[in-house]
């Protein structure tokens, strides 16, 4: 694709086979290959059956997301760093999706979790890492309030990401989308759970930066 | 009423005479008048007209919000404070109306404006004072994410009022109701911009309080 | 946690193993473990497993939410009644899910079951009791009219708890949860199904009492 | 109209003498006028224009609503009893229509204000007059609870009418429409503000039961 | 219950045996049991289980709904007539629970089926038997334009009765139901698929009438 | 435009003089102009001040719906029909936006008014007209069941155009628009109030068919 | 059924003998089926017993769709091309439906896949085919811009279809529907998913073309 | 404002005098002053008695955007270009709300109008301008397609804005917002209307890279 971010593989719906398969014809085409939302299943299948046509190729895991390399594929590095930050564990699938996208471009990432706003001084505690990322991508769901907080302590730009945990009333990320939306502070924001968006968004910027850089 | 709040008089909608008359019935019969969501308009005619046939009452005003007592209407004394906390100026008429219904109750009053998670630091320099109430009426609109915060930092009972500011996607109070009910500390809840329904909730704690304590 | 409130366990969606993992860690942490919307194989896992490992802690069970307390945790107790009412028996684990949190600081628990508006004579039978409690906590479903009609009947604050039955148009919660919210008798409201917030939010004012009595 | 339902005029939006004509051509067609939703500068128009054309017609008003009858206009008389029932003043209006179209048939009607569920003593004193009517039309906004309650002390069929007051989230009778549709007591509904409707459902209830009685 | 109606029998989401014994209790009671949404595993439990306690009994069953009534329970007649329309075959179980109802009070039922609006001549067919039934339950899904044209052709009272059939955009009964509500001819109507309560408010009218005419 | 479709000048929300400029420079570089949503303020400057600028161009209103065309202008005649359908009065301007641009193309327009489904025995009556038309524009609000009928009774391709009339539940033209995406007849739909949008596609249809015929 | 468009047997929710059992009665009385969301099983289920049944039978499958067609069935063939276009390969089953009732109803289809909005120059390169077509179905999910944009480039009438793809806010194809129906080209749309509907309206086009041309 | 983002003056809703108050402190306390969504009266206000106070004083207007800046005010002036996109006109508005933010900052600007996707010959002319910008605004009402298309043409990151235009179903935005958030290209998105916003985020991009490059 045009802007050297790769087609992720969205297993959710799919069988084994089909993932695998999809992935094959990804690393053979482009070298590697972005699998997202897949269960453990999948996960095997990827790990015994891709592995063995492509013995040299790399596969790395963050629980439901993974990324495949070939022996050969180029391994950029990029002068620029994301930080990735979670409120609790439930947003972490999100955040993996957007570090691997990160990973993939050989952005630097700096991950920081569990600093949901219900314990302020944990997050207070990480600011000076927060106030060093180039760029933030912020998942939270429930109430998502984090990146509305996180964007009223740093200076640089912060992407939210609403994740669909929660229940009742607006319970499958809705009540996070529209209070990142509505947010006092300045944020831009991706769709409920699309952690690759974010983590697409952010690679671009870094992308950028990285050429001004050097 | 059996709980001992008064009737509000729900002014929006309604012509200055109309008001009046409405309540100049409550004075008459319950020795008090809460009106709200009036504007200039029916303020002035309050003012003049009301306190013309009761010039011994006594009138007060918080923006929007007008409580009028008879000069001989009992002024009870609750041993008990309710925090009232606003996110920013827009909210100023909601609390407003929260703070009428505990002024005519007699329950001692903490205000505290401005303090949105935009600047956490405003937030945090109030935090003594947040913690000494006995119960806390935390108003905020767009996000909504004030009241979330403050029921991290205190002990005591949040009730949170979202506020219908904002625009666009769940502009209308929709964001924050849903983010409070989502909220990933322990809140209780009112509908949008329903800061008489909160005052009085809060009233009814600070009553069996001050029982509890005389 | 802060406001003294266990962590709840959520269990739905998790492996028994993971529940009862998560409840070892808390046991080991706090002293006790409150697990909510567990199925019948993640209490009998936790019965067997969980016991075998504390076997001098106590585990108690209402419906989908378990208690579970080492021997040595602290037992509270509180001088403050916290009412627990409810429609009718689809209602029943969603105030479970309160009185556990009630149960656990020591509360007064008097529950009311199945005084639904349909058979008033049922509810009017109660009255006195209800107006014995110093707050209390209504879950109803379908059209959730209930807590309306209790907040017409007390003098204690009321919280409202939507619950999710119901079919076709606002049938999942979202129709008593709407009718909470625009009560024409004082409220305050919590997400739908949220029995756990009630009760949190109910053991705060209880605990708040308590010290004024002591 | 095939069911003997005249067709109401829908005064809303239209302009004075726009109503007082299409109210003319109804007259000297039909013998009758039904106007709803008509302001007062609609409604002078009617008496003032109207009755100069028609002298010998009658001009019955109830708030907003007017029906006009030629003199040698059918008077039928049912013998049939509608009870028409409001929870509090905003839902006068609404029974209005109701009450219209049943005056135009002959019905008898019964007509019980202010009984809403927030005063339930009020509701039961008038238990008699509501068990002997032999339809019921319960009009109620807010949450709309008034006809679930009613429906669960009488033998009759009940029309729930939700009326379009309250504010904030659901408040434009949504909230009062979804929790009659969910109902724990038997309703069958009309939508919000449709006293209209309601009324005429009624009639032809009534001149049923008019025919089995005669 | 006050109104003569039994209690229906919810089963979905039940076990058999589960459903087995709320009809027991409910047939030892009051004589029947009324069962709606039950799947074919627990329609066989009812019919080997409920038959061996209570070998006298009668079991009635039309698709997901079952009557069983004791042998000694009575069987009213009442001389008045109820049609139940349906617009196409996925509408039949919904317009079975109404007969259900109507056949336990002893209405007459006069069944219409598969007339939707696509086929308007196989409905004008059936005109004459619509014109004779006292009252009319219409039941349509998708579009739900059924009820809407059948109430523009016959002089009796119609209960709209909305199903969830359909797909996509407003696809589970809400097109259909909000169509009801706006229904240019005159409807009163229930919740989606809520034939029960169709069923039931046509009892309750057909009732009246039988008194009238006996 | 590509198509052939003038670009319609949307007056709602414009001053008259803004209206008039904008239809000027349509008349200057397309010798027409088409404005749609015209109150009568606008459309009396557009007849005053355009004419006498254009003197020779003519224009034809039809309710809020204005075709202006040069003397010069191109007047196309295209061997098609397109029948253009309404329920009732309420829908005609929408119905007028349709003819308007099919009025511009030179399609044979054969307008049928009044036919809503409340009276079938009117719709009936003009079946031989409906069935010669080649293609079908059918406007309605409220429940919108008139297309779904029509599409019934015809061969040809029907387009429908929900109308925002109403009130209540879904009275914005949600409820039709809802109603003809569920048709259980075959339909194409365009959105709320869009008669501009459906004349514009049967344009296109009634040109390809012209081709086909010459 | 009137317009010559077979009644599409839904598979979806149904057993694979009931589906096999529908599709012979439909073999039978119109001589073909037209079975639509089956799974594998069904399919199968169709393969073997109903080929057994009709020997002589064709049986077509695309995707989820199958077609079958008796030995002894009339195969129109109309001289009208319908386009059918795909953004992506999540769209290929809802393009099938469409496919699948022009194929029985013997119109010339020109599929294009594949040919959506985030590779323009794809699509551009198709755009003498997608010119030539009589009359387009273009099919999209997530944001559905596909129709929008294809409809800026040709001059034959476009219907657009929205497919249930996507995730996360209004992903269930709400914001692809929403946004066909706010397209600023001319398009006419059908409900989400509803490739048989699209189908079928194109036919209804392509017939009356047929007749035209011939 | 930490982030060197000026607060802005939300002008709709306020009378002049208020704006000129707010916008003289603004001035006096930071040295500048940016109102959004002001009137005709709102801005002459400015212009008359703001340049009155502070006659050094320099105001530029972009529509209902104003930006004042003392005669001392810092005029940064930053090493990167923001492209600011428009579909059409009504975009207009919007998209000065985001420059005026970026002039404020000092970045450079490149205004791109009227190349929406209905005319994508228009939007392929301007393509080398859009691939030079460091970042992307695209501004875009009914459907919201342009963000989408132009993000699969570019390899800088884009910013959607949703614009409310547009009428009927989800014609408030709604539409353009949910099709952002489902795009299949690479887009991050602020709240519907929000320029402000989107020109905020797009300077903290173009301000850490001025630090880069410098
Ligand atoms: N039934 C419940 N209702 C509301 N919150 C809960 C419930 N059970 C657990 N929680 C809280 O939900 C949060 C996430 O829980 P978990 O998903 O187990 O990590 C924790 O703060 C729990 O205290
Ligand atoms: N208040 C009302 N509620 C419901 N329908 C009404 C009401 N008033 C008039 N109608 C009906 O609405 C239709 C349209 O009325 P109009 O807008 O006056 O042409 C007619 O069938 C009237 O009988
Ligand atoms: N995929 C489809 N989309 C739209 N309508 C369909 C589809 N498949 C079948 N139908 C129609 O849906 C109606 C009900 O189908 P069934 O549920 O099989 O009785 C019939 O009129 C079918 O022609
Ligand atoms: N057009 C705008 N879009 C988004 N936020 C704005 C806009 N204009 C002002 N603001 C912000 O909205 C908040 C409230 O503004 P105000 O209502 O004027 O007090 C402040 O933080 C402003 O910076
Ligand atoms: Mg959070
Ligand atoms: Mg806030
Ligand atoms: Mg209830
Ligand atoms: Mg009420
Ligand atoms: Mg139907
Ligand atoms: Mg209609
Ligand atoms: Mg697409
Ligand atoms: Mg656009």
């Amino acid at each position: 694709q045009r802007r050297g971010i790769p087609e992720g593989i969205f297993a959710a719906g799919k069988t084994a086979p089909q993932v695998v398969a999809l992935a094959e014809t990804a690393l053979e085409t482009t070298g590697r290959a972005l699998i997202t939302r897949a269960d453990d299943a999948q996960i095997e299948a990827l790990e015994s059956n891709l592995l063995e046509s492509f013995p040299d190729a790399t596969l790395e895991r963050w629980s439901t997301t993974v990324l495949v390399r070939a022996a050969d594929a180029e391994r950029p590095s990029l002068d620029a760093t994301v930080g990735i930050v979670t409120a609790g564990t439930v947003d972490g699938p999100v955040a993996d999706e957007a570090a691997a996208v990160c990973r993939d471009a050989g952005v630097t990432i700096d991950r920081v979790d569990d600093v949901g706003v219900a314990a302020l001084d944990r997050l207070l505690d990480q600011l000076e890492r927060l106030r060093e990322a180039d760029v933030l991508i912020v998942a939270a769901g429930r109430e998502g309030a984090l990146p509305t907080v996180v964007a009223g302590l740093v200076d640089s730009p912060v992407i939210g990401v609403p994740v669909s945990s929660g229940y009742g009333h607006a319970g499958d990320g809705e009540a996070a989308l529209a209070g990142m939306l509505q947010s006092c502070t300045i944020l831009s924001v991706v769709n409920v759970d699309a952690g690759f968006v974010a983590g697409a968004q952010a690679t671009l910027f870094a992308r950028t930066l990285d050429r001004a850089r050097t």
